[in-house]
């Protein structure tokens, strides 16, 4: 074990997860956050971690003028002054879902320009936040036909944006004049504001033409109604809102990169948007320590997204796991490490955030008669990295917004 | 297709491989070579690039004082004046590989510190220059004990080393006092120079000690003759040796580079001994580009190496070809493009030196009627390519230093 680079390690990783806590990312978002002089601050949240949020700007805050949270069963973990609290369906969105986002819409209705909606969204919301503007027994059956008819995301989201009072920027054209201010924590890669929650407060990329398309293409049954929905178009520009994506894969990379820099190392971004086979990625990093480990400088190159895993065996592992155990072959006496954790604290089925390995963690698994190649083909490598002190525990971390894989050269 | 970036492609792809053609590489190597004064000059060449490397060094220098070539049958072209052309087994060594070595041997006997023995290099030199201590059969019969008790390839050479005349640095010592000029056409990652030919003319990181061990180890039935070599060092240090690598994948890459750079790309080398599966390592590439395409920089990511296939169909593709066409997804719609090829000309079994896709490259498959992941099972890059104009077609190379891969942002 490279107790160095480990510490190391331990270092990035509570960094990397602190910034990307919900709490951290709204009290930063809100560093710039000034309301207009006479203007109220109406706060509305949304999402998986929508209580969080609320209760993390309301603390930084001191108060707002009135507000309400959306979020999932038991999510709600205590009363937040001047803000009510609501839980709903999700998944599915349920009576409740509707019932809490037309009090939102209540809540926003009748601004001045003076006026401030604090809008915190997160993963979920789409569900959470939604009121139809169609019965919700018909928004269910298109939803059911667009999924057993093949449509992708963003066909479905074209659909359902129209057919929604809230979603493709509508929520913030019902917000007018007030400013929006929206803090997103964000887990899809990429971060498109357009496709988190539908994008309530965020100008609508498709169109009623797309939609059209959509709707011939899979052939769907709609009422004379809904029908007549997606010929009226989505905001296309929305000037009333200000939107901060303070939470992402992007901010949990940029976090890690700037204690690796703190820490000595020269860190090199690869990407925030990895998307192949965990062990795969693995090998690809110990390919670039190999050719780099030579330069005679600390180098951390990093990648943060969601990689994926083929299940051929029965053991225990995750993602993040399987990544750096495959890595330890090619770092073999290297001065050199491959980690990567979930930013939930939680990697596949297993109490475990990730994995670590180093230069000396091959022969670590060849001391436990372990071979790489033979606990990868059953997918065990949780009990591999436990036997040789290379699992990354954190517990769960509150917030999700998937994963950083880093290559450190010592 | 994205006509732009298509076209440099090409003239990454010229300027790289024209890099490392063994005629280019010597004649770079040459610049810095200057015979002493009064001096003689005699040129050994040995592996499968052989004659190439000779004709190239005596087009240079105008002419030698003395040579030999020792190459792979049908592998002489022309008589080249002044040199002795050797052809002989490989993999296997046969009498002719000893003979020829021998002649070598015979050759740098006698030499004066004046004289310099310019030594050419490339793969295949382990069975083409070959001067057993022991007779070949017994040299046969431990390589094949090897062999079946399942040794690596470093514990192979740690005892070939001793059993040879020539391996481990013991021509070089034959040379002296002469200088050895060495030029080596590297065709292993990392050009590790006591592997590439055993080393015949570099110090030898092996010991006595370790080949006592592997003896032991695996059991291995030797002749007191063959014994006792075991327990003569190789030497640790050659004073007389300069070595120049010119022409490996680290030069490709280098080549490309300077190439993009000229090009207006800020290049970024990644690694040079990439190893992982070719299509995931299109992800990755993908994945990089997705990450920094918005960036506003040209930037050219560099991966050079060997990745993998697992066949999984009966289609007709490459290792370069499916790393590109893997690719095609995460770069659609960008002004980017991923491609790959092997530095021989040849990838897999096609025509083809391997694959070219950029963002228009999806939607050009998709009116192909065309699924980049059903491709992909099939193992058919080559068909699909062909279609979508995507082979990077250059002819058989005559070098071989592996492949690279570039990811570029226009």
């Amino acid at each position: 074990m490279n107790q160095s680079l480990k510490n190391d390690m331990t270092a990035i990783v509570n960094a990397s997860l602190a910034a990307v806590l919900p709490d951290e990312a709204v009290a930063r978002a809100l560093a710039d956050y000034k309301p207009a002089k006479g203007g109220r601050t109406i706060l509305v949240a949304a999402g998986k971690a929508a209580w969080q949020m609320a209760k993390a700007a309301v603390d930084v805050l001191g108060s707002v003028d009135a507000g309400i949270v959306v979020t999932k069963y038991d999510h709600v973990k205590a009363p937040i002054a001047g803000v009510e609290c609501c839980e709903a369906g999700h998944p599915v969105p349920d009576g409740n879902s509707f019932a809490a986002t037309k009090k939102a819409v209540e809540l926003v209705s009748g601004l001045t320009q003076k006026d401030t909606v604090l809008f915190l969204l997160s993963g979920g919301g789409s569900a959470l936040f939604e009121l139809p503007l169609i019965p919700g027994e018909e928004l269910q059956d298109v939803t059911r036909q667009l999924l057993a008819s093949g449509a992708d995301i963003t066909e479905m989201n074209t659909i359902r944006k129209r057919l929604s009072g809230v979603k493709g920027g509508k929520f913030a054209e019902k917000c007018a004049p007030a400013r929006v201010f929206s803090i997103v924590l964000s887990d899809i890669l990429g971060d498109p504001l357009d496709m988190i929650a539908s994008g309530p407060a965020y100008p609508d990329s498709s169109t009623c033409a797309d939609a059209l398309a959509i709707a011939k293409k899979y052939d769907l049954k709609l009422s004379a109604e809904a029908e007549a929905l997606l010929h009226e178009e989505t905001p296309k520009e929305l000037d009333n809102v200000t939107t901060q994506i303070n939470g992402s894969v992007r901010e949990l990379c940029a976090a890690a990169a700037a204690k690796c820099k703190e820490l000595g190392y020269e860190p090199v971004m690869l990407t925030d948007q990895l998307t192949c086979e965990a062990r795969e990625a693995g090998s690809f990093l110990a390919s670039i320590i190999k050719s780099h480990a030579g330069d005679g400088k600390k180098l951390a190159f990093i990648a943060g997204g969601e990689t994926v895993v083929h299940l051929t065996g029965k053991g225990l592992g995750g993602r993040n796991q399987e990544l750096a155990l495959a890595a330890a072959p090619g770092i073999a006496g290297l001065n050199a490490a491959v980690f990567s954790f979930g930013s939930d604290g939680t990697d596949g089925p297993t109490d475990a955030a990730g994995g670590y390995v180093d230069g000396d963690s091959l022969a670590a698994l060849a001391a436990e008669g372990l071979d790489v190649f033979e606990v990868l083909k059953d997918n065990d490598a949780y009990h591999a990295l436990a036997k040789i002190d290379g699992l990354i525990m954190t517990g769960p971390t509150g917030t999700n917004v998937n994963d950083a894989a880093l290559a450190l050269i010592g």
